[in-house]
């Protein structure tokens, strides 16, 4: 296929790689493996995951769970706390797999108490610290509340606690990463502890791609549900998760202008491609993405004073340094590692894969 | 429709009167009225422009050009730098409807003059002042050698002088979108009065909604091609553009969980809902949305202390003062005036009117 216009090219090899890393590593620690599919949303990456040995997935919306469900996936965990209006939809799906849902108040539990028709896992969402959602682990006057009004729904089956330590992402160092894991797991294994005596089966459950990658301690916990890992990005490199190396997704884009007098590049390529996640360059701007040049068979990433800078709807702007001008001319393709690969592959809707096979993911809904 | 998840809701008579305001002014005006379609990006609203009596369109890709021109939209603007590769492809739309492009440099016009098949208008981009992508004004010798070239492609019509002022997104005031627009006429008027007796039907063409919808001097201008103003959305009530109830779109969004404790609720609205600009909000934090609350027949409006201050995949979170916060509760449906409507409707892809109708936008490519 010819490129002609932004088009987000996948390397099969290193999505593979990275999935096979992260299984070798859930199995060597005896943790069940539930990837999160809102990173590539896409069907037949899925099957990548089932090659290597996944059965249970976690997703981000009950629209993406629906898809998954299409495809033969019947063992799904929404990682989101229940979204009342959808109740009667989850009923239609939670008839046909194996669901589970989160809570994290009582205004939930009770729609799903009056409303549940289907036997449904239940989660109760802590949060470890990210402060977005869920119950602080330490409320356990709450927790001990919702579970004795969950043991009197026999549609509701208690699953354990669930956590996306995602603090993590905002941490300055690899350092950062693993005291925020570490304080996670006191938390989840404090409330294993004071509750595994009434529910002998529940699960602890994590999921933060930068513990996961990083981490070898996962003292307590039974489950992880990394997603972005699948492709990594410069948000993770950054922050040392990761090496450039297995970033698996970068954006092709046509050069449209130069514009020597102010060191800057033009690109079709823009905030409907990329999503306007950024990282702090050296310079102290935000950056968008990191650009290499495909010279015949070498490639050239070229260093951080070059970067996409700037983005309007369908326009991108390089700030080029004037000795690396020469790289560019009208018409030719660049690539650009992306900063966030779950934001802008959701734009992007499909995927070209260096063996040439364009890839669909998701449809809108 | 029930309204469950995140859904765009259109007040169609708002847009109605946001179309007919700018025809009314294009006429009173005498000037050619294009709008920008990449806002709505949608063929059933693209025939609200049809009955207030718009023929002519502006786009911003070739992808955007084919979708509207198989809906019978035959004279358009891709209002973007010619994308070398896609000649081809343009030349197969060329073949079936009126179309124009923008070029900026030698390279593109080199590419077109090698490659077009049929006839093609041609406007040269011009940068005013926004320093995104164009020709700065007072390069004559750049655009008398680019002229020169046309006039030897009997394929290519050399149409005129055309510019996006969208440094006017940037101005501190409405005096500061007069200044910045004046600037751009007069050098606009600098360009017609040194080529119209060498190209007599020359024509001069600008096209952002700040300028369009304030001003009311376009002296020397012919064209006008805003695409915004038919929704508008709080960007452009920060700077004095509408006024909020000229927005004519919302997000609805349901309450998924209250956080006392740090004055938050969360809602099912995230990052690939409302993409991810923002404006400054009074407490100097970024905001992505203000929030109406509607209880019967009643609209309240939260002040700006109520607002959307953080978005991640899914998850949107509002700050809201204790004394609003009774407004909240799990599994109620909040609206949310988005802060910029282009890249909202481009996730959302669908709107429901407040008609009860759902309105389809172009598919993904």
């Amino acid at each position: 296929m010819e490129i002609t216009k932004p088009t987000l090219l996948l390397n099969k090899d290193i999505a593979l790689r990275n999935i096979e890393n992260m299984v070798r590593k859930a199995n060597a620690l005896q943790l069940n493996f539930r990837p999160h599919f809102k990173t590539h949303q896409s069907a037949e990456i899925a099957e990548w995951f089932r090659s290597a040995g996944v059965k249970a997935i976690t997703v981000s919306s009950l629209t993406m769970a629906n898809y998954f469900a299409e495809f033969g996936w019947d063992d799904i965990t929404i990682a989101f706390s229940v979204n009342i209006p959808e109740i009667p939809e989850i009923n239609e799906l939670a008839g046909r797999i194996k669901l589970n849902i989160l809570i994290e108040n009582s205004e939930g539990l009770e729609a799903l108490q009056e409303q549940i028709t289907r036997h449904i896992g239940i989660f109760i969402k802590i949060d470890t610290g990210y402060n977005r959602t869920g119950i602080e682990a330490n409320r356990t006057p709450l927790i001990d509340q919702l579970l004795e009004s969950i043991q009197k729904s026999p549609l509701l089956q208690f699953k354990g606690f669930l956590s996306h330590t995602g603090h993590t992402y905002l941490a300055n160092s690899t350092h950062d990463i693993f005291s925020r894991h570490f304080d996670a797991l006191l938390k989840m294994k404090a409330l294993k502890a004071r509750y595994i005596s009434d529910w002998p089966e529940l699960l602890i459950s994590l999921g933060d791609t930068p513990s996961c990658t990083l981490a070898d301690n996962f003292d307590g916990v039974d489950e992880i549900r990394p997603g972005n890992f699948v492709f990594y990005d410069l948000m993770q490199f950054k922050l040392g998760v990761c090496k450039l190396t297995d970033i698996a997704v970068r954006m092709v884009c046509p050069v449209i202008a130069i514009h020597n007098s102010r060191n800057e590049v033009v690109i079709y390529g823009g905030a409907i491609h990329f999503a306007k996640d950024s990282i702090t360059n050296i310079d102290g701007k935000q950056l968008f993405g990191r650009i290499i040049i495909r010279e015949g068979d070498e490639e050239i990433l070229l260093d951080e004073r070059n970067y996409l800078y700037a983005l309007s709807q369908e326009h991108g702007i390089l700030r080029i340094t004037p000795k690396d001008l020469h790289y560019f001319k009208p018409g030719k393709l660049i690539e650009i590692l992306p900063v966030h690969s779950c934001l802008t592959a959701n734009l992007m809707k499909e995927y070209l894969t260096t063996d040439g096979d364009l890839i669909k993911m998701m449809p809108f809904y």
